[in-house]
């Protein structure tokens, strides 16, 4: 099928699964579940064979792990779809309901977006957790993952996509994409595909979000901060900065940027770039941090909008709690941002005038993640402030339409006078 | 000011709103409406002026008059500020609350989303329903408003403007453009502007939607379906579709396409068709329609996605409850569509499975407004699926941010196994 058969045919399937009801999308999933299990051995063939070609190509070692379809990985994805059955519908939840008139009622309720289409980097995971969220919440997908992982994609994407439509999801539910001049093509089809959502590099999600007009839910950048009051403990103040920035130094979620006020860097800046070098974490200081601790400036330049993804950490003396959030709101990229105070009133000025997803009081930016805050399986995580924002999880993969039932009503009535809404709200 | 000037300081206003307290806000909007008051005659001779250039000019009767901001819009301008302050706060609300771990609380809340420019035709009332609208959702804002009406524009922004900062608004957050050109480059500020809200033509609102990558808020099209099911009651049905298509057929809920069951036709188009000639619409018979009503077909094309936006309305007959879905999936717009039906299986069904953003069974179209709705003031209609759908109100230019409160918990802890999130959800 040609790229543009794939959308049509999965748009159809998107408006055709509006109907699906929760016993059918359950049902899936433990089929799902069963196909994986069952499939383990084409599985772990076509997994073999993308191992081999990857090693012979030279693929470097965190890569071919993040490649690897094991059985471990296996059990876990198939523990995965399970739990995703178990979770309470995300869709048909009523949002608000509102009787306009006696007999003229108008409900919000929640409903699938329509055609997702998901482009992911190595990981064959992660194909089976997007068609399990896709399969949950009623949408249809189409699904590109990396090159390396071709084979691994395809054995999985077939047995997935078998499952679901034994089980009675719509035909073209899901299907694959395998080159980039089919993506390319697909960032074109706005008419058929409702949403994006890209997980990769910077690079990778700058360059989709530039070309297609479809709406793109993710993130670019992942520019968080650390920001330590003047009145913060600091011992608590180091296992803070020690996690945002050392815990995962890859992940979006950890801090690029340690800002610190100057009178707490006076008395307690030594104790906190000790805890972070022995983290290994090496610290591009401003001059005054520098002088603070008696070493030259390693940071000199006014780009503060850096983005390390590594054991390495940008530290910038500030005047206090609202220099601190200027220069987050300036510099930053709207994601995760922290503060350590022991002041509840700074806490909720920087929480409400931080304009960013998350907004963290005496935690580690580590916890922005969609498992950690309970969502279950997790899409991505948007900076932009439309739709969903922060950890993305089946909620956003909902959308909403307003249902109004009436006995004949018409609006001449209304307009006339002779009737009057009462728009009474009516407890959910 | 340059149009990048009035983005980059609407974006600083925007920040600086993201810490405004109701007291504030609702004061800010007390002030306008008293401003408004006591600028009456300033507004009256620019309105005046504006008038005696287009009738100069030969604008058209109906727009002459929706440029007049005479003493009744005035008035209801005003009361519709003082409502707009009696509303809940759409800010601040607790969406969701979760207990992460024992000091380890996650809270969902509504803020505002940043700097929106909302971008209008002729109407100088829609100025003040906006200004008042951003002010109360504590955003920032870009307003353009018809060329015709730029002296009464002025007038009214200015008296807003500055009532607002009187009381507490910040600077710059309300600026207001006067050119095309203008509109062209702020087109082009995503960095600054969050979301763009255009009301005007189908033409107008599709070219900003492709030319500019800042989100938006609106719809192009309103091309609306009644579908009379088989077992309709006739008169409710003839009501119905009169009202729909006939009350206002200018607005972009007035119905376009009627869809009518065999069966029913075969019995009762004589009926509607009766009905709809009686209110001057003048009908697009579709062949099979026209030689059950014994006339010439006038609907011999196959491009159903028609929108008169006058008193015309095309007609076909269908086979049934899923042609019907589909021909409405295929050629509306995703606005609003509705069924007349005895069955509330066919009603669910329909409603289901229309992918459109308001959906109704037994009642007009007519009704997709946000003030029916009872939403308070409404910023338009959305017609795209992501943030806001239907008529938007107040909640529509909000976002949320999660916000994470701990005593200096660490993900390595979780990660060791040495912790457990225990993931409570917290009743609101």
């Amino acid at each position: 099928m040609t790229t543009i058969e794939k959308a049509r045919s999965g748009k159809a399937a998107a408006q055709a699964a509006l109907g699906l009801d929760r016993t059918t999308k359950d049902a899936s999933l433990s089929a799902m579940a069963k196909a994986l299990r069952s499939g383990a051995a084409a599985i772990a063939s076509a997994n073999a064979a993308d191992l081999e070609d990857a090693e012979r190509s030279g693929l470097a070692a965190p890569l071919l792990k993040r490649l690897a379809f094991d059985q471990a990985k296996l059990e876990s994805s198939i523990i995965a779809l399970e739990a995703l059955r178990d979770l309470p519908d995300p869709v048909g939840r009523l949002l608000s309901a509102r009787r306009l008139d006696d007999a003229l009622v108008l409900r919000q309720v929640s409903c699938p977006i329509g055609l997702v289409a998901m482009i992911f980097e190595s990981r064959p995971d992660a194909l089976v957790q997007m068609a399990g969220l896709v399969a949950k919440s009623g949408n249809a997908v189409i699904l590109k993952g990396g090159r390396e992982a071709a084979r691994t994609n395809r054995a999985l994407a077939e047995l997935i996509y078998r499952a679901g439509v034994a089980a009675g999801l719509p035909e073209a539910w899901l299907s694959l994409l395998e080159s980039r001049e089919e993506v390319g093509e697909l960032l074109g089809l706005d008419q058929y595909v409702d949403l994006l959502i890209p997980r990769g590099s910077k690079e990778f999600v700058a360059r989709i979000k530039a070309e297609s007009r479809i709406p793109v839910l993710g993130h670019a950048d992942g520019i968080c901060h650390v920001y330590l009051h003047e009145d913060a403990d600091p011992e608590m103040a180091a296992r803070v900065v020690v996690d945002s920035k050392a815990q995962y130094p890859a992940a979006c979620n950890a801090a690029e940027v340690l800002l610190v006020h100057r009178a707490f860097a006076t008395r307690s800046l030594g104790r906190i770039s000790s805890a972070l070098e022995a983290a290994s974490v090496r610290l591009d200081l401003d001059p005054e941090s520098a002088a603070l601790l008696g070493r030259a400036p390693t940071k000199t330049d006014s780009d503060w909008a850096v983005e390390y993804l590594d054991l390495r950490m940008a530290v910038k003396l500030v005047d206090g709690l609202d220099e601190a959030i200027g220069h987050i709101n300036r510099f930053g990229s709207h994601h995760t941002d922290a503060i350590v105070t022991s002041s509840s009133e700074a806490a909720e000025r920087f929480m409400d005038r931080v304009d960013s997803a998350d907004v963290y009081w005496n935690a580690s930016t580590r916890f922005a993640d969609g498992y950690r805050y309970g969502l279950g399986a997790e899409v991505g995580i948007s900076t932009g402030k439309l739709h969903a924002r922060g950890p993305v999880g089946l909620e956003g993969l909902c959308t909403y339409k307003w249902k109004l039932s009436g006995r004949g009503d018409i609006v001449a009535d209304y307009a006339s006078g002779e009737k009057h809404f009462k728009h009474e709200d009516i407890p959910l």
